[in-house]
């Protein structure tokens, strides 16, 4: 049976060893274990939460593997295998099929800027080297590049495993578009925290966030009213929730993420240089969001 | 003696070998023999137009060997050593000193969006390591990161080896903030192609471009008509060579430079993918404005 | 009794005569008992949609009475008052209230650019010089002006009678801030048809929008539908309507809404120059665009 | 003889009354006589800084009246003649031309996002109701309308009195167009103040300023260095100004001109609401860089 890709796709950052920053594996497999036993409904490791940009081939192919043995195929599974270069992408991409991915996601990453010629051929490359679905994720605030949903639909169209897409660019007309040039019929994802809400009502399939690392039941319930239709209901949850979204996604993923997971007693070391830990003052705030909004959580 | 840092300053590409994709080291010593024997003032290997964010390692560290050799001290050499991580940075910095470099470039190359404390500490690690000269380096478009004329007349004053800034952002009005805030007391070079002219007049020490690859004798001729302060003759040169600066710029410095060095006989094998070669319309294109140009380069 | 302000928020044009240019009065008696009749909630003359911007001040007048007098109290009804210069303004408010009108709508238009204290006095002007409500009105794209959300809860907070924002910079996060500055106490309108669909779920009390002039009935029934929480029709709705209410905004509103009315059979004139009537090809469009939506109105 | 447009074009404000606001025509008279003594080739009244957009119809024709005839043929003058509507722009040119001016300025203005065939329409009417000459003025900043450099020389091209071109959004690049697309050959001038240095040698015929209003010995002698081709005493004289230049351009034109004046001893009123007055410590800082600057004007 096919893998379902809907509801919570929970992004996991990545552990590294306080003693040699080195993946910490054991953490990375307790930190899954959270997450699904929370009841997120897809796993989604090694994405620019996970850090990948600042990993070698060797700790990003312990990173797949270890996420993958912890998900056990519980839920699904979605890999980030986005690079620099095409090559990389590609060796990548073939790991996280054969250790077992369900799909992979693919942010094409510029240094120069690329042309979209360029970008379908990144993405028909790495197409044609695997079988399992690629979800095409559009971020250009950190990959320096911008696929409109006229280049998205078309990419899905043309390369037959391109199933999906993630907008992350926070502005929800592009997310209207999306559904108009394709008919409704392109299952997309909203990673864009702030649009939590109304991505759901535009008809977003999933909500793709880093936040149940820190607060898994909020963002499960919100999307489980939107599944019953009782909208009043995901307003409140997300209009108390978006403090602690707003300041996730200002502060920079990896530090938040890692500061708050050591707040409530998991210690997954600091982000790679040149990220920095969070600074005092802004832990402060961390804690009084998390204490305020999750009590048993950080309590 | 120290090295002198003005004028021209010459970006050379990394050649790679057709049959095997490895980088082409007779080739990269051709191009900068050519450069040094064409009299540009400063080489500069392994900046964005050397692809240096898609060599791997041991890549990066032939090129940057076969290049200092090639100079052969004939002339000064600025390597460029940006990377992801602060970590890899280092290393490639240290390596630059052992093997020669006179001084080494440092663009932060983000991710994540960095906060400006996460930048200064990538800068002070690397300062850190090494005893040359660096010039940090800011271009928001490749980079992703914008740092302002405050931070970094900041950063060449807490810094002690950070001593020359090149601003690629294309804002001339950066260049007179650096002048003024720095009592136009630091070097600064600029790396906007379409800023040429005006940059010198505003008070650049360099320019520092991939031009010279294809057609050095204007660049070194606008640089003379500057030093003697012809502006008119400096300027008949820059707008006869406006053309292909805005062309070079638009299609990508990688796949413009060469393409053009294939159209003058020297074939340095295609860009790595995600980029690609210049489709034929622009191919065409590039050899109208060299022929008509620099008729015996292309001729 | 106070007037309600909620639910559509009915822009009507301000009809030409084809004679001699006049404001017509007959046709915006016609147009407004048209929007009345269908149910709109609120009518709003002399918007940006009714070219206030282009009207002296006698035909100002002319038009504001000739709306009030057509409304007949049987709906609320806002006049907007925008003017380039404070002076106008208060005497346009003063009017407005004197005529009869329920509240009065305040874009601060620029020239040059305004510091903030400039825009609160402006508003202070104004607020003094009137009893009834005003509605501050963001729109940084017509009028050059851009109001944040913290300056515009505080604008509320400051001065007695600001009672209602209206926010039409079509980016949502704005919404959710008002709604978190405010403790979702102040009534927000959205003016971006774009968002009609997400701007109810965000918390917005009413969508303001010249779509009833062509269209009345999809819009009513987007309201309602939110009304009883049917957010999965309200969707439906929207997503029928998005195309029509795209047009409308490319093609600038007086120019399609006055083209759109003589398709309907009622001949209001052409928009005053600089503005042009929409171009023959952009015309079948929104034929079609009417026909397919609402076979009854054009057909 | 034709009139010559070239070298320092001088803004005059429009000084206003303090007992009833009015234009104040003694003041008006005695700035432009200062400004023509002083040496200034060209006076420019109605301008954006002078608060044309701010003025009725009958305070306009006063204003344009006394600028005439203070300056009195003694040097070229162009009036600025933008308004909403193409109607009152073209009562305006036409007036403009009969009281005697050399040439008129048109600056689109928007309140509506103008289509490019709706503002050429606007200057075409305009062109065909007179027979002097038009300088096109693209102001994206205060207009909210930006023409690119292909449409402004396709302008020229096409209507033959539009023969002028004034560029002030402050980008160099589309000089650089300017010349290239027109083959060096339409004129075009500078309205940017912090490229008053560069804009020169990217081929500007003049400077359009409102600095002369408060200093103008040093616009002319930069612009004397520059006709002599000395662009090293013309780049000394730009960064001693430059400080003023940017404290003019940002605490707004008409406060800070008139706030200068008032120090140097011409009280010319305050700008109009919503402009408001310099406040205390912005006066301070334009004291000190006035005495600094120009010990003779303010001490």
């Amino acid at each position: 049976m096919a893998a379902e890709f809907r509801g919570i796709i929970a992004y996991p950052i990545t552990p590294f060893s306080r003693t040699d920053g080195s993946v910490d594996t054991g953490k990375l497999t307790a930190l899954i274990d959270r997450l699904v036993d929370a009841g997120c409904h897809v796993i989604a490791p090694l994405g620019s939460t996970g850090e990948c940009a600042y990993l070698d081939d060797t700790e990003w192919h312990t990173a797949a593997e270890t996420a993958l043995r912890a998900v056990a195929g519980r839920v699904p599974t979605i890999i980030g295998v986005s690079d620099l270069t095409t090559d990389t992408a590609v060796r990548r991409a073939v790991f996280a099929q054969q250790a077992g991915a369900d799909a992979v996601m693919v942010l094409p990453v510029s240094y120069w800027k690329l042309a979209e010629r360029e970008i379908a051929r990144h993405f028909r490359r790495i197409a044609e080297s695997i079988d399992i679905p690629i979800m095409a994720y559009n971020n250009p605030a950190t990959s320096g590049i911008d696929m409109s949903p006229e280049f998205l639909v078309e990419l899905v169209a043309q390369i037959g495993n391109v199933t999906m897409i993630k907008e992350s660019s926070g502005d929800i007309q592009r997310m209207h578009r999306i559904v108009e040039l394709s008919g409704d019929r392109i299952p997309f994802f909203n990673g864009s925290n702030p649009l939590a809400l109304e991505a759901f009502l535009a008809g977003a399939t999933g909500w793709c966030t880093a936040t149940p690392c820190l607060a898994p039941q909020p963002c499960l319930e919100l999307y489980d009213m939107v599944r019953v239709g009782d909208y009043a209901a995901a307003r409140r949850i997300f209009y108390e929730l978006l403090p602690l979204l707003r300041f996730i996604l200002t502060g920079g993923l990896p530090s938040t993420v890692k500061a708050g997971l050591a707040l409530d007693g998991m210690d997954v070391g600091d982000p790679r240089p040149p990220l920095l830990p969070l600074p005092p003052d802004a832990l402060e705030t961390l804690r009084m969001l998390l204490s305020h909004r999750t009590g048993a959580l950080v309590g």
